[in-house]
Parts: structure tokens; sequence; C-alpha cells
């Protein structure tokens, strides 16, 4: 087993060297221009080291694990459209930077690369991979849409805003944990873990990206903080903040409500209601929770535990980052 | 062998019974709508046609058929945003009865659900199919961004017009007869045959495609007509008026392209050039070419005679149509 720093620099350097130097250079340019921004690569990273995990050798999880991080990208190149966004890991995004049409077309043929990669796959199991990540790539859309329609209802209660969130994030890291159990032939009982522990920790993965667009730095973060609460957006601290006891927190809450333009002052003070209500502490607790539901997971998987120590350290990583 | 209409009718009531209806229903609602406006169903009724030629039962056919449909109109919805179109068929196009919102999010939602549908082939083509398909839909994207470069570009020569027209449209073709020859273990030649029968068809329906946005009415093409002349969009026409040695003919051109707003003389006026120039009569004879060249490919095709009836006839239509 390497370190996640390990398959990291291989996922990156991989990336490097995609051929994206073709023509029409005003769809291949903008899609290098994405793929080539600094990321995570968390998702490509964790297959390669399931992969290793399972004695599966490099080269035969590294093209699905590419094809992932280009749908991942694909996914936020769209939602970057929907959700009017200009900035993108520190970068203008690429609708921002190319133009709506090259948004729609270049995200376009990265959907249809990532699938390329992914069908590269050995012929045995094409055809499980594909079932999982189709199931996975529709539901990515409702997340999406679901995110979208929360924007114009009044409310929307704890129970929809967790699945929104499990289908706009965490499927997309289940399915990526599972596909390299797949490759490997992992046991039934395996597959169902690995799903597991990567739809729990993709859950409390999301509820700690809304703490830190509240919370955070924009230095650490690499965008601007407070976006959530100028937008009114229904995160969880916002939907639990609404229910304070407390009427002078409430009306606060109610006041800022009204507008949606960027606001120093409103960023200020609904910070505070989300601290002085507990919201922000219940966040936080809930994400507890969904981290031990995807650790209970993790320790079923018949894995040697030092084997597993990636895993284990990568979801602690994700409740505790500031980034 | 059953007739084109048979084919045409199988398919229509197999997307009507396309199960769209669930939540969330923003995503769904505006698919259902797009797929259920009557359309031609040339792809997958060729599709069911091919499959029968090679005796393969329809039930192994239909799905992926429907999935090529899918996929169609999910271009169609993504161009309509990029073109800024509001007719489709007759009807309001997708993002204009919707918002742009849904018709990036329900077009990404057809792609995958036309994946899905393609997926489920057997599972010893399934790389075969899925390779023609994706070279395919990257090729289609590359086809709709030449397209957008030429907008921007003064000069466009012949070839790159028909490079362009050819992954746009005729690719798609193409691989929709080849793939029901794959599932029939058909030959290699065989295949390769198909594909070039679909590949310049394919063009030659392009350019009638054009020919018919001048030259067409309203009634039977279901758009307004004179919305490339219009648009100065740069077809084998106006690439070939351009080049006319009537001065006379050549400054109309040239005021006209100065304004791309719609109107009723310019689109009189650039069709009489159109047609003094020759640039009409090349463009038809150009089409007869690719016709004549898909006639070869068909000829040569390990078929009995009579059961390609159907592709010579769908040949024959392509070229006579007024719609």
């Amino acid at each position: 087993m390497k370190s996640i720093e390990v398959y990291r620099s291989i996922v990156e350097e991989k990336i490097h060297a995609l051929s994206l130097s073709n023509a029409p250079q005003k769809l291949y340019k903008p899609i290098e221009y994405i793929m080539k921004l600094e990321g995570k690569r968390i998702r490509p990273s964790l297959m390669l080291a399931v992969a290793d995990m399972y004695g599966l050798p490099e080269t035969d999880i590294i093209e699905p694990a590419i094809g992932i991080e280009i749908f991942h990208n694909f996914t936020l190149v769209h939602d970057d459209i929907m959700d009017k966004a200009t900035l993108r890991r520190g970068k203008e995004t690429l609708h921002h930077a190319f133009g709506l049409n090259a948004g729609i077309l270049s995200g376009d043929a990265m959907q249809i690369l990532s699938y390329q990669k992914i069908c590269s796959v050995h012929h045995t199991v094409v055809q499980d991979v594909l079932k999982v990540f189709n199931q996975t790539a529709v539901e990515v859309c409702e997340g999406q849409q679901m995110d979208m329609d929360f924007e114009e209802e009044y409310t929307v209660s704890e129970f929809e805003y967790l699945k929104m969130i499990e289908l706009k994030t965490a499927v997309l890291l289940a399915c990526s944990l599972k596909i390299p159990g797949i490759l490997a032939f992992a046991s039934e009982s395996d597959l169902h873990h690995l799903y597991e522990f990567g739809r729990y920790i993709g859950i409390a993965f999301q509820i700690q990206d809304d703490l830190l667009d509240s919370f955070g730095s924009v230095a650490q973060v690499g965008k601007r903080i407070g976006g959530d609460i100028c937008n009114n957006k229904k995160t969880l601290l916002l939907l639990k903040a609404m229910t304070t006891p407390n009427k002078y927190d409430k009306e606060i809450l109610e006041n800022w409500l009204q507008t949606s333009e960027y606001n120093e002052q409103k960023i200020q003070d609904v910070k505070k209601v989300f601290e002085d209500s507990f919201a922000k502490k219940y966040t936080e607790d809930k994400m507890m929770k969904y981290y031990i539901k995807s650790i209970e997971h993790l320790e079923q998987l018949s894995v040697a535990k030092e084997k597993k120590t990636i895993l284990y350290d990568f979801a602690s990583l994700i409740i505790n980052r500031t980034y």
C-alpha cells in the first residue's frame, strides 16, 4: 500500500499526460483547462488505494479512475453554469473563462470521455461496472435537480436535504469505491461495505463542505466564504437554525432571507445565529454520526486491518479538514 | 421484413411507454416533453430494419435503438441552447419551454439514459458496441464545435464544411446502422459497408436539410424557412454562391452578410443568388454524388437483394424528401 499522496500524484501525472490538444481546439482547450486545475483528486486516488487493497495492478484501475475524475469535473462544469458560479478551486469557472457554449459542449464531451475511460475495463466486468456507474450518474443529475428545486421551496426537511446531498455528492464516492472492488472480484458483502462506506463518508464530506462554506477561510477553501449564506442556500445549518425557539435570532434570519446579494454584515449576523442556535453544533454532530456509520462498514470489510488504514485515515481527514 | 413505417410505429410505441414520471419531476418532465414530440425516428427505425435483415430478434435491438434516439434528442436539446433556437419540430424547444438549467441538466440525464439503454446489449458485444458509440458521440461534439467555429470565421472551405456535417450528422447514422450488424455478428466487410452507407447517406441527408432550410416550406419542414440565410450560416449553398464570378450577385450577398436579423427581403434576394449562381444546382449535384456513394456500399452488403430494399428506399427518400 502507498500513501494517499502517492496515489494522488500518480493520478495527477496521468491527468497531465491526457491527450487534449486535438482539433477542434475550442472543444478541447476548455477541457484541458478544467482538468489541469489543481484538485484534491479524492475519487481516483481512493480507487487506486482500494485496487491496491485487493492486489489489483495499477494498470487495471488507472483508466476508470481517470474516467471518474473526468465525470466529476464534468458535473462541476455544468453545475457551475446552473449555479452561475464564477470561481472554482480559486480560478475562473470554465464557462466564465470560455463562455456558455463552451461550458455546455466541452462538458458534454467530458461526459463521453469519462465513459470511454470507464468502458476500457476488462470485458468480463464491463457491464457490472457500467451498471453501477450509469445508476450513479443518473442519481447525480437527480441530486443537482433537487438542489435547484430547494431554491424555490420555502421549507425543506432535513430528510430531503440529506437525500439531496446523498445523490449529488455521496453516491459518486460510493461508486468510486465499489468499482475497484468489482474489478478485483471482491465478494458481494465487500462490495456492499465499500459502497456504504463511500456513501456515508460522502454525506459527511458534503456536510463538512457546507460547514466550511460558512466557517472556513477563503485561503483554505479556495472560494469566497459565505456564498451559501448570501444565496440563502438551504443547508442543514440554515434548516436547523430556522427552528430555533429564540424569537430574536429567528427575526434576524428572516430579515436577512429577504435579500440574496453578497453582504458581509449578513454573513456575520447569520453565522452568529448558526452558533447561538446550536445549528452549527447540531450539524457537526450529524456529520460525526455519518462518519461513525462509515467506519462501521469499513470494519466489516474482509481485508487485513493494516490495508484499511488508508481508508480510516481518509475518513478522519474528511471530518477534520479545513479545506 | 416490415416496412419502415411499421418499424417507426414500433419505436414510437416504445418511446411512449418510456417510464419518465420519476421524481424529481423537473428533471424528467422536460425529457418526456422532448422525447414525445413527434419525430421521424429515422435512426432507431433503421436499426430495427438492419436487425431484421440479419434475422436478429426485435427484443435484441429495441433497447439500443431507443438509446440512440435518446442520444440524438439529447444533442438536439443542447444544440438548441447553443444555437438559441426557439422552435423544434414545430413546437417550443426544451430550454425555451422549461428554462436554460432544465435544458442543460435534463440533456445530461438524457445522455446517461442513452448509455443505460445501449449498455443493455449482450455482454459478448457490449464493448464493441460502446467503442463505436463512444467514438461517434465524441465526433458529434466535435462537429457541433466546428459548426459554431464556422460562425466566427470569414471563410470556410467546402472540405471543412463537409467534414463538419459528417461529424455533426452523418456518423451517428453510420453508427446506428453498424450497431445491429455488430449484435448480429455480421462480417467485418458488412460492418464496414453498413457504416459507410450510413455515413454517405447521412452527408446527403444534411445537404438536403440545408437545401430545405432555404427552399422548403414551413408547413412541410416544421420550422421557419430561411433561418440559415438570415444567420449567414456557412452552408454549401452560401460557400458556393460566394465564389460566383457575377459581381452584381456577389455584391448582393456581401451586402446582406452585414446583417443577421430575420428579414424576408434578404431571404428572397439570397435565394435568387443561390439559384442564379448555380450554387443550388451545385449543392443538389453534390448531394446526388453522396447518394450514389452510399448506394455503392449498399450493393456490396452480403445480404439478399430483397432484404436491402428498405435501405434503397430510405436512400431515395432522403434525396427526394420535402420535409
